[in-house]
């Protein structure tokens, strides 16, 4: 098959590694910045360095841009996609672009379904994709309204990539879940970092101040993108987080040892009861 | 040098492995529950299995029981100890241990150095113990009243069994420290793994979820110790940290894009700031 991917950050670029050393598709590369898509083609993670017209040549379009800029790309362009190809995106948030994306590709006589293959980094841009990138990582299918066999091949082309699990789920439980599972740690981590001892904890700090802080050199724009994007579930997931900090904390400034330890006993029991 | 390890859980079973492994130190093992002793013998993990009676043969003397067992040990045998011995904590709090232990070393003729290796796992008890355990860890030394040659002492046995780094510092500043570093993150871990998704994060979860989460399985005994024995500066940073994460809810809340890309990229700058 072609395939387009339209964006090489470091998703849309470690797709492009992926597909180029693990497949025999034939990979063609969009990108605004050309000097990144000339790199890309240099270093043979592309066949092709296309522009918008290329779409007409692919079967599967990835849309690995910024959230905001997925609908209209894929609305300007409309009538270039080859007839019947599948679009997918891989962004990090669902409700706010299918119903859009769906109607658009409907009416254009394309398949469109929801992709979010669960890997990152907490580096960003092309220079820190890598084909091993979605190795054994989960892939999560939002099939939305396209047919079967277009689901299907968006599922084998994930497994191609090394992908373990393919998860298919609404764009509903997909906000709700990567709000806690995603977002969550994203803001937290840069929660954790505003404190003033940040500063000064070299040498007083091991895995437990690594592991929370890990994703804090956020990039800003593309997060403030996905926060806003789903905010519901974002806030409703952090006010559940605030509400259990401070149950916490208040057993702390009580002084209350049965109460604390009944609080951490149902911690350790959730996450021993997931086998972790 | 004769080390006496009082307490073989993760920490001491890891200082007792690491002495026999990568040095010429000999090491008796003290333990409640005989049968550790036993096994940490018949695995060489120490030379002697001892009883308090042993401490009266022990240069150094490492306290790796439970906090609130510390200083009532130590003050029991005050009589047993060798005069002059150097006896050391691996607590994960200062000031409360402290001032009591200095007082009780002082007056029985021997030396207190507060110590504190940044290492450990999500796991606990002997079984996790491993030698490596401090391999390039931070070691923290509280000297309080002890001479320059116990410090310097601690400090050399701290680097024979690998740790990257020696801090200095005060039980105040150890504590306010040690509740951002450490403390923060557990009860973070236990707070994030009470939300009602976290049963469904299968599927839809990454290296995120994996890292809060990570020692959500607390030994909810000792974490009570540790918690109640810290809580001032505990309940402050948990402030902070509620504080800090309510900003980035009303950003997310009121749909301003500009205040939350601010706040981000003032995480950003943080984590970036420190090289990390």
């Amino acid at each position: 098959m072609n395939i387009a991917i339209v964006g090489l950050g470091i998703i849309g670029g470690s797709l492009a590694k992926a597909f180029t050393e693990y497949t025999e598709h034939r990979v063609i590369g969009i990108n605004r910045t050309e000097s990144v898509v000339k790199q890309a083609l240099d270093e043979g993670a592309i066949h092709e360095a296309g522009t918008k017209y290329s779409l007409a040549n692919a079967d599967v379009v990835y849309m690995c841009t910024y959230p905001k800029h997925i609908v209209s790309f894929v609305r300007e362009n409309i009538s270039i996609f080859k007839k019947g190809c599948i679009i997918t995106d891989v962004c990090g948030i669902k409700s706010e672009i299918c119903g859009e994306l769906t109607e658009i590709c409907v009416n254009g006589g394309l398949q469109y379904v929801g992709s979010h293959p669960m890997a990152g980094k907490e580096k960003y841009s092309y220079s820190a994709s890598e084909a091993g990138l979605f190795v054994n990582a989960s892939y999560i299918i939002v099939p939305c309204k396209a047919d079967k066999i277009a689901v299907d091949t968006i599922a084998t082309l994930a497994k191609e990539i090394g992908c373990g699990t393919i998860r298919i789920a609404s764009p509903e439980e997909h906000d709700r879940m990567i709000a806690f599972t995603s977002q969550v740690p994203h803001a937290l981590a840069c929660a954790y970092v505003m404190s003033p001892c940040c500063p000064n904890h070299n040498g007083f700090s091991a895995g437990s101040y690594r592991d929370v802080s890990r994703v804090a050199a956020i990039n800003e724009n593309l997060w403030t993108d996905l926060f806003l994007s789903n905010s519901k579930p974002l806030s409703e997931e952090l006010s559940v987080l605030i509400d259990n900090i401070t149950n916490i904390k208040n057993a702390v400034d009580s002084g209350d040892a049965d109460i604390l330890r009944e609080l951490l006993k149902k911690s350790r029991l959730i996450k021993q009861g997931l086998g972790e």
